[in-house]
This record gives structure tokens, C-alpha cells and sequence, in this order.
């Protein structure tokens, strides 16, 4: 994905040694064409997964998840951040905390979209500790589907959630890996 | 679009005699081809506007206005609702009471995305009392850019929103119209 890391290094914004801002391509504006391309990288890594549907926690994910799902053929899930009046009260829940917005959220998916016969495939923009994608394991774990593996658009590296939800397991697919914020400058894994 | 509705009459659960609830083909699980057909739907009647962006709210406008501005091949914002610590200091901010929500929310788009030069398309899942549209609408005026239209999949017509905005001249192209909600039945216009 070097067009990937192109527009992160053309558009990317190094708020401190540990925050990125993209939002000129992923997380405020989203430009299709690289959406796109995302979506079809995410459905070949997972090709042959027999993937069910594709789960992600709004609102950065959405786009990213949709495309995915577009390719594979299978619906797309995003878990909410707290209740609505719309939503089930037969839901499952679980209380994280959030990198970038300083606070805890309760993250919701209903159960009725989850069952023990999907194959579950977590698409996120960007990782860093990994706190949002973990709830939404603990959240597929409690349904009895069957998480397939990750993909993420931008992993930091640096940071420990990639690195610890590989160790127990779990296969990780980061389109771009940054290994470095210091000092301003982004800098990719070799 | 008569599988649209269709797809509402089938998966369509009517909480009360106001609020219609589509979690399984919008506002939490998503269905990929009956979204992109969506998108193909407004391209098509917007052709010839000019569009240069797609604008929505998260978070169940997002995969609309993506397939939208997928098929427009122009980019797509998505306004958030409150601040995160990754959000420009320089942004359009709208206060708007949510319907479903029941809350009062902070909407804001980053300046850097809306220019006087953009004829802008207005993207959202479902319109009732229309605040969420009229903050964005604000929100394109304050900018300088033109509002072209608004495209919606699900027009309650039964609240006031879509037809206070059609009477201050703005184009809004809706999907399926749904009359009343009254004795838990789903009746579109004729």
C-alpha cells in the first residue's frame, strides 16, 4: 500500500509524538478513490476466511468497514457509542476508554446481529492501544461468533495494541505500520 | 426505489407513531447492496449540479454519502457530533437538538473542508424534524459554499423537516416517503 503511506505522509498532521491527525482522508473528509482501495486490499488479505460479516465502531471505521463488506459480499456492523432511543435494550455492551477523546464510552452492538455461526472480520482506522478493539472482541467473544482476524488501516507501532492482540493470537492486518511520531516527522516500519 | 421499500416493509420495526426503527439495513447493521444503491440513486439525480462534496453527520449517514460521493467521484465529510482532541480549533459549530437522541449535540465540520468554491450535497439516512439538516445547512452558508441539494433515503413526511426545507427553495430528493406510522403500520405516500 505505498499510495497509502504516500497520502498519510502528503496529508498527515503530527499533533505530539503520540497523535496523528488524518483528517483529510480517513477521519473527517474521506476520499473514496482510497477508500476503495482499502476495501478491496482488506477483502483479498481475508479472501478464503469465509468472513460473515465485517464489524467496526463508529464513525471513523464506517466507511473503511462498508467498502470491505462491499467487496466480500456480507453486511457490515458498526457498533454504537452509547444508547440511543432507537437501539435494542437486548444488546451487548462494554465499557472502554478512548485514545483520542480522553474519555470512556460505552460501546453497543445489538445481539441480534451477531450469532455463533458468523465468522467476524474487526476493520479500524487507525490503532494504538487497541482499547476500542478489544471491547469489540470481548463483545464477539460473549456472542460465540468466531473472530477471524483484524484489519487496520493504520497501526501505531509504537503503541501496544496491535502488538498485544497478535500475541494472544489473533491475526493482524495493518495496511501501515508507523513506527515513529517524534519530533514531527512520521516514519514508517521498514 | 420499490426494493427500498420493500426492505423497509420487511425489516422496518415501528417503535411508536414517530419512530421508525432500520437497524438492520441502516442505522447499525448496514447491507452493502442496498446502500450502494442508494448511492447509484442520488448520483443519478444529481447529476448535472456539479457536486464537489458530499456532506453528512455521523454516524448512519456515513455509508449513503460514501456510496454517493463513491459514485460522484468526489470526496465525502462527515460532520461530527462534539469535539474530540484530534478537531481542529477551526471549525463551523452548529447546536442541534437529535430527535432520536433526545439530546442537544454540538455538530462541527473543520474549516479547512468547505470553500466558497464547493457546491455541496447534503446526505442523511432518515429526515424528521430536519435540525440535524438545518445545523448542517448552517454550517454550508457560514462557509460561503452553495448548498445544491439534499438527498435523503427516508422522509418521515408526516414531521415537519423535509417541507420546511423544500419551502425555503432547497431541492431534497427522497427515497421513500412514509406517510404515518400510526397503529404500528409503515404507510408510504402514493
Amino acid at each position: 500500500m505505498e499510495s497509502l503511506k504516500n497520502q498519510i505522509l502528503e496529508e498527515g498532521v503530527v499533533l505530539s509524538d503520540q497523535v496523528l491527525k488524518l483528517d483529510s482522508i480517513l477521519n473527517h473528509q474521506v476520499d473514496p478513490v482510497l477508500i476503495s482501495s482499502l476495501g478491496k486490499e482488506f477483502a483479498k488479505r481475508f479472501e478464503g476466511e469465509s468472513i460473515t460479516k465485517v464489524l467496526t465502531l463508529e464513525s471513523s471505521g464506517i466507511s473503511i468497514a462498508y467498502a470491505t463488506a462491499y467487496e466480500m459480499g456480507v453486511p457490515m456492523v458498526f457498533a454504537r457509542r452509547k444508547k440511543s432511543i432507537t437501539t435494542d435494550e437486548d444488546a451487548y455492551c462494554e465499557r472502554v476508554p478512548s485514545f483520542t477523546k480522553g474519555i470512556v464510552t460505552d460501546i453497543v452492538v445489538s445481539k441480534s446481529f451477531l450469532s455463533a455461526d458468523d465468522r467476524i472480520l474487526i476493520i479500524d482506522d487507525i490503532i494504538a492501544n487497541g482499547d476500542a478493539v478489544r471491547g469489540l472482541m470481548q463483545i464477539i467473544q460473549r456472542s460465540g461468533a468466531k473472530l477471524s482476524g483484524l484489519g487496520i488501516v493504520v497501526e501505531k507501532s509504537f503503541q501496544a495494541g496491535a502488538r498485544t492482540i497478535r500475541e494472544a493470537g489473533v491475526r493482524v492486518e495493518s495496511l501501515a505500520k508507523i513506527s515513529s511520531l517524534a519530533n514531527g516527522k512520521i516514519e514508517f516500519e521498514a
